[in-house]
């Protein structure tokens, strides 16, 4: 899995066609937005269907720890193919990003999914401080985590390079 | 190289905070937008140092013949470090983000370079077309250029996955 995670004023989306991989959704789904939302951008790999639970957990812990570290209010779960050349079944994709949906919830997150397999136009508002672009690669490999192209400040944190 | 291009309404930026490998700015550089933008975030490879050239070339040809698909007015060049975990040498970077810049102002296009290094705040809005984000991967291997996830629709045009 690799993820982008922005944080931002605010992320508004609306549904414009379907693909041929699209979900069914809902009309409230067609349009939406929230305000200081930590936009998980996520392609799930092929790799990752080798354990679904475990890349689903370590998801959620990253983008648990990343929300507690900027304060955002609303966490994003944004369908997003362009970060990998090796994606997932789309169908394993879209339980994945549910199931992350749903283990947010439980940890008394408030989440909006963006519905996986449409084009979407958006907007969004990068805030620009260090920690508002991060990006990470999860793997079902237990010891490969990796926190990209990090560069040591002054106080001992981990920043990435913009 | 990796590039994600976004056709959007708009891009406006503004630069927050250095970093120890921020390109130095002019004051105008410090924040600027532009309308309907093909906005193409980049990240320069370790492998790209090879060759700087031919990547030079090849980023500019894909960004000019999205550009003519899309017909964006503007061409922003915005680096991307969060696209790629081997990213070259920052002031290779530098330079090739440079000379592309360069070379799409010799074939008559506004183009827009953000600066290199620096913690910024962004907004954009995707028009949401299918064409409307493409990602591909550049390298120096003649053979080995790549569309990906490509999905074929029925009239023969390439699609990405959204
Ligand atoms: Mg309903």
């Amino acid at each position: 899995m690799r993820t982008l995670m922005i944080h931002s004023d605010y992320l508004r989306y609306k549904t414009r066609s379907k693909t041929k991989i699209a979900e069914d959704i809902d009309d409230e789904k067609r349009a939406a937005g929230v305000d200081n939302a930590l936009v998980a951008f996520i392609a799930v790999e092929e790799d990752d269907e080798q354990n679904p639970d475990v890349i689903v957990q370590k998801a959620v812990n990253e983008i648990l720890n990343v929300q507690n570290k900027v304060n955002a209010d609303n966490i994003v779960i944004y369908p997003y193919a362009h970060l990998s050349s090796s994606l997932s079944n789309p169908k394993v994709a879209t339980q994945i990003l549910k199931d992350i949906e749903t283990k947010l919830i439980e940890n008394n997150q408030a989440v909006l999914r963006v519905p996986f397999g449409w084009y979407k136009s958006f907007e969004l508002s990068c805030k620009g401080h260090p920690l508002s672009e991060l990006s990470r690669t999860i793997t079902v490999d237990p010891v490969a985590e990796t926190e990209e192209e990090t560069i040591k400040v002054d106080d001992g944190e981990e920043e990435e390079e913009p």
